[in-house]
């Protein structure tokens, strides 16, 4: 620290700024008085702006946010800048006539479809062959009348795109003050691709939400086939009871277990592919790709169904089903008058309390993994932490999971009326693959494979060697 | 991709950039050299400022950030354009004296006050009085000095207010540089508010908080009275345990689901008040705004509740007096020489486990509600996947535990046992509101209802048909 | 809202915007092709940007993204004002040999290394020293070709230092039109900690997880020797059984509490510094500073071995040992021949409910510090809020959860047969820490105390008063 009481005036050579005491605030326009019209211009007179509203009748448009102007369509066009235009696609005619007055002007296409694919253009295209001579850009289709109005923008993401880089500044420096993050995404030509976004409802989710549940439906009626009907034919007893709970509770944990293999098999296969071809350079196939794609989605299903795997677990007790086969097996205890006291299985006090360990720990690693796919969180670690939590953290959690599900069955391997019917039970089949995945994972570690994987994966050929000079990060990490 | 060997150097007209080697960074100043002072400080040194502070007595003002300079107030004022005011507002009179310095600066008000409307002007309000020259900008004032030393700013959002645009720009920059989220709140009419921010306490869960506190008060003593007293009165029992966890455990749920189905009446009284008054362009009533808006923290405290009520019913086998009355239970079967094995009831067995089943099901829907109310989830999916969430799978939550609460009574309705000192049970009780919600939603959903309902929604009025065209969002959802 | 239908064109004055339908999209270049060159280039597309790659060979460089061009080194930098340069440090001398090329340009250093210290300089500044007239900035490191290509970028931080202001501003816009957040870090002096920021694993969690598990191994020895030793050495009894589970249920709520308290304490012994020195303005011991910045994370483990401890408490019921302990109980208890009904002990039902209440609170606290500590939770909540929750409602998290240890062993502390060896139980031991924190806390809460105490943080020093004015927030929260 220094102490210096004079300083060259640096500073002074800076313009003034101008007077404070008698703001102009900056003057907006918005076309449409509907909910995203009135809602829009309320949280921009929030925002210190002026607001004006260009309506086709503007002495009898309804109510107004406190504060706004209204004025015909040409004469507010003409007063700002950047005109919002909160108009349903139908009634986009009316703005070819005004063209002459839109020239220059920044144009924020706000509108949504209620329908993918109704029109041959997207909206914001269409608009700007209305009117070229002003900049379209499409964006903040996503916010809703409701989060506008409530002051709840805080941290959303909004795309725009557009022809104009100067027009798409000005809405993107708009949108920042409201405290938007803004993601440019280039020109017009993703005005569709904006326009269809409130209209999706999840589509990253749909493969592995099926696959899990195509999954469930199989196990169920396997299980069904096994635990309910088997008993009725062959042994005339009732136990339709078991369709819900006993069944449900081998289910989840089977799938769950399936799922979260199903997330580390790609990443073995993508490496098989590579060490085959002996190059990283040629593209997986496409079901690779997006099988890739959905690992952090089919993982956060397992979660899901881990979660409900634990509380069905927990809740077995008190169950009146589970009650009175307790009961039941108390009575027969002392009615056959055995000798005080029982002995204690030691192998069988091992074999359970292993068995409940493996599943808790892969069950407290299983959340970790979940935590931390979660945006904010996952934002704020480095990758090299990330790829350890997810490849590292996620095979561990894999491996306990696998071991839960061995021991589950450890000394049924060999009884006959494990096979009903001939059939293996349910949790041997659901260990097919998690085994498959381990060992795969375990032949790619071996040290020979290894090498020529990791060489693979910073560039090397096997046929001819690359002369170009690359900064590799591992791609498909597994 | 095109090979191209030679591109016209379009880049060549760009001016050169500054010299890299001599870097000069821009001079910031800070009057007060209190904690928050010295940290600011220190962190603007951090992101390659440079830094003078202001100080009354620059010899002697204690440790400073290493690299900082120390001068005189005035000396200080002309080094740099941008002042960050780190004094109490009781100290602001020694502003007036430097005002010649201050013309044209941007000073940063951060400083806040001990409670609420100590004075009769915001203090950003009083400081620009003092210094009508200079821009002043309020905001800043949530950061912690200790959030500023140790680099907890990341996605941190501050607001900002000032009269002079260009200068709140100045400030956003250097927000933005220090890794903060900027949200624009208009002219300094708005400091009062940025002022009383960090004095503020969860305002938006005091609501929410009480009903909840409330409601879980009148339950508990109804349940006391029912369950302790009667016991003690009539039978002459102490059964006095039974108010810890015994009575929490019918709480917890009971206003867990009242607090759910509120979350859900709501919009069905705006829907109601939609269909009477043939309109949608007015404004509901002050009280259903209200409730509206703290929604989101009724859920939430629902779930809270109802991840109570999970706990204490998992724990609920491990209780000293659940284990008693088990034991006495079997002891009493044993003496009374039943003849093995018990039978199982077949309605009982399929009961329990339905039981079961929709609370778990319930339950994990409800912690899906909940997480995607996490801002960085909630932000990152699209208005209809929040939609539909919130409300489809909402309803469908609460519908699963209703069904848990009916399921749970099912037996009970008829038997005169139930009815002690002719008082319907909690659970009968807390099943009103649910149900209510359920049945409005179903009428609401009915093919006229719902066709009138939408087009009203649209923009439809029954009185007489608007002309203005509006893009419409559906702001009420259910 | 007034209406009015003409203005004077206020907006007229500006500058008419370039016609939006001859988009000229910014050129940006790269150097290298390898991954990370390609996903960023192919991101930038995306963005609207053009590409440009430079490359030694641009003829026979492998698949680039489609839209891109390829030209030579000099060629391609000609042609853009922004260069990335994806290329490892060791193949940088080329780079001089192009330096006249490079004058003026910004030069974009995204290179990371395979291990710390590897170079005596930061590559950043060996880039600079290199082509001393660019501008180099360093940043974007952080970003995995694996995010680029599939858009995985959304509200992930990045940092960038650099000499130049101007061309850290360049890239600061690039950057944020890709939807990530830009953390300006000063000069190139801070090159080498970001480019070693790849390369880290959980720095600040270091602390934590040692103390954590150094705890856990010396309570886990502890208990070993006291309840699987001493019953197979003192009584001849193999309890081995015991490791996994019951152990380990004893281990994880000790040692839970334990880094609970640890929490807490250097608040309390930070306030005893202050008191004892009269004065906030002499800086803490560094290994008390240490200890303040991971009370997150071991808070965070604390909660992590709580959510253990529940897991494996409410799973107790269905382990084997466990039952055929009870079952065990109940045919001993049938023998005897006892008369019915079973006396129900009321002290005992109170002790065992209030034990589980204390519990099941606690674990609900702890749950919501957990949930506040999330970056986006934790981001969207005033300080004021932030040390309500977590000083407030830590402290009583730490009393429930003290309180439930407590009760665990009200009845066994003057029983012999507890201090098997004369060791006292672990639950003993793991009780010092929480409770000389608690009465520190209260002592520190004392009328007297407090004063001064508040007194010394607003500024006011024992030995002279000092006359600085300043803003004080409290850092050192309790």
């Amino acid at each position: 620290m220094r102490v210096v009481n004079e300083v060259k005036p640096e500073g002074m050579s800076l313009h003034p700024l101008a007077a404070a005491a008698a703001p102009a605030p900056e003057i907006l326009c918005i076309f449409g008085t509907g909910d995203l019209g009135r809602s829009l211009g309320q949280r921009l007179l929030q925002s210190g702006y002026r607001v004006i509203y260009g309506s086709r009748r503007p002495h009898s448009c309804g109510p107004l946010p406190e504060g706004a102007q209204v004025m015909s369509h040409a004469a507010a066009a003409q007063s700002a800048r950047l005109i919002f235009i909160c108009v349903h696609r139908e009634h986009y005619e009316f703005l070819e006539t005004l063209a002459p007055h839109l020239d220059g002007k920044v144009l924020v296409d706000l509108s949504n479809n209620l329908k993918k694919d109704l029109y041959p253009e997207a909206n914001a295209v269409y608009l700007q062959s209305l009117v070229p001579g002003a900049a379209v850009v499409k964006g903040l289709n996503t916010l809703s009348a409701w989060a506008l109005q409530n002051g709840l923008l805080a941290g959303k993401q909004v795309h725009l795109c557009g022809n104009s880089p100067e027009a798409k500044q000005v809405v993107a420096e708009m949108a920042t003050k409201m405290g938007l993050t803004v993601l440019d995404r280039g020109t017009l030509a993703a005005a569709r691709e904006l326009e269809d976004f409130p209209l999706r409802l999840f589509p990253e989710w749909r493969l592995p939400l099926c696959v899990a549940i195509g999954l469930m439906a199989f196990f169920y009626f396997y299980l069904l086939i096994r635990d309910v009907i088997y008993a009725y034919v062959e042994k005339g007893q009732n136990v339709s009871f078991r369709m819900i709970m006993a069944l449900a509770n081998k289910v989840f944990p089977i799938v769950s277990l399936v799922m979260l293999s199903l997330c580390y098999l790609p990443g073995s296969i993508a490496a098989i592919f590579q060490l085959y071809r002996g190059t990283k350079y040629r593209r997986f196939p496409d079901w690779l790709d997006r099988w890739m794609l959905c690992r952090k989605q089919m993982g956060l299903v397992a979660l899901g169904l881990a979660f409900l795997h634990a509380i069905c677990t927990v809740i077995v007790p008190l169950r009146y089903t589970v009650q009175h086969k307790f009961i039941s097996r108390l009575v027969d205890e002392m009615k056959s008058n055995k000798t005080t006291p029982l002995p204690l299985n030691n192998t069988d006090a091992w074999a359970s309390d292993s068995f409940f360990a493996l599943g808790i720990l892969g069950f407290f690693l299983y959340v970790l993994l979940g935590l931390t796919s979660l945006p904010s969180v996952g934002g704020s670690i480095s990758w090299r932490e990330f790829r350890f939590i997810q490849s590292k953290l996620g095979c561990l959690t894999l491996l306990l999971c696998t071991a839960h599900g061995y021991i589950y069955g450890w000394n049924k391997l060999i009884m006959p009326s494990t096979y009903k019917w001939y059939t293996p039970p349910g949790y041997m089949l659901c260990l097919i693959v998690p085994s498959v995945v381990l060992v795969l994972k375990a032949l790619l570690l071996l040290p020979c494979v290894d090498r020529t994987l990791t060489r693979i994966r910073q560039g090397w050929e096997r046929t001819e060697p690359r002369g170009e000079m690359v900064v590799t990060n591992v791609i498909y990490d597994n």
